[in-house]
């Protein structure tokens, strides 16, 4: 309580709520920059239609953390985090970049 | 491959060698700051006697990918680990950082 450090694994599996409350997903994994150690981005996980679960991108600056709710906050509606870089794959390689550099304007880089 | 990117679930589990290839322990989390999103330290999972379980605060810095083993190499041996901070709950909580103020020399901070 009050720290200013957090687990990684207690990070991952956390769920993400949007603007209005509304559940986006869960905190799959964090893409950390090798040599920094700093967290390029959050994968989240969200469900899709016929079980298929979609993973989106979320830059760590973009997350809060809500203590009451025990989740994290993301100022972005279910539409916006579905309008975004996607990938179904779970196999999808999230190391590469160049993704990122396609979408500067999502990615926050 | 090349990227410059590490997801943390594989950065967890990853076993830790020390300065002469002797295995020190196992990554077992990260401890990020929550405002940054950097790594403040690693902790590292180490066997001791009578199967009891000793943790180490590693800093990122001093943890270099090795890809042929498929470990972090670290530039110490296991006498130096050992001399470090190390902690045998396993519910303590790493999130203190009045730990790392009091062993400056150690943590890199």
């Amino acid at each position: 309580m009050g720290h200013s450090l957090v687990p990684s694994d207690r990070v991952e599996g956390t769920p993400v709520h949007g603007h209005s409350g509304e559940k986006l997903g869960t905190i799959e994994r964090l893409m950390l920059d090798k040599m920094s150690g700093t967290v390029a981005y959050a994968v989240v996980k969200s469900g899709g239609v016929f079980d298929t679960r979609y993973r989106y991108p979320l830059p760590w600056h973009t997350l809060r953390y809500n203590a009451a709710r025990q989740c994290y906050d993301a100022d972005l509606t279910l539409e916006e985090l579905r309008s975004g870089p996607c990938e179904l794959d779970d196999t999808f390689d999230w190391g590469d970049r160049s993704l990122a550099q396609a979408r500067p304007h999502y990615w926050g880089v």
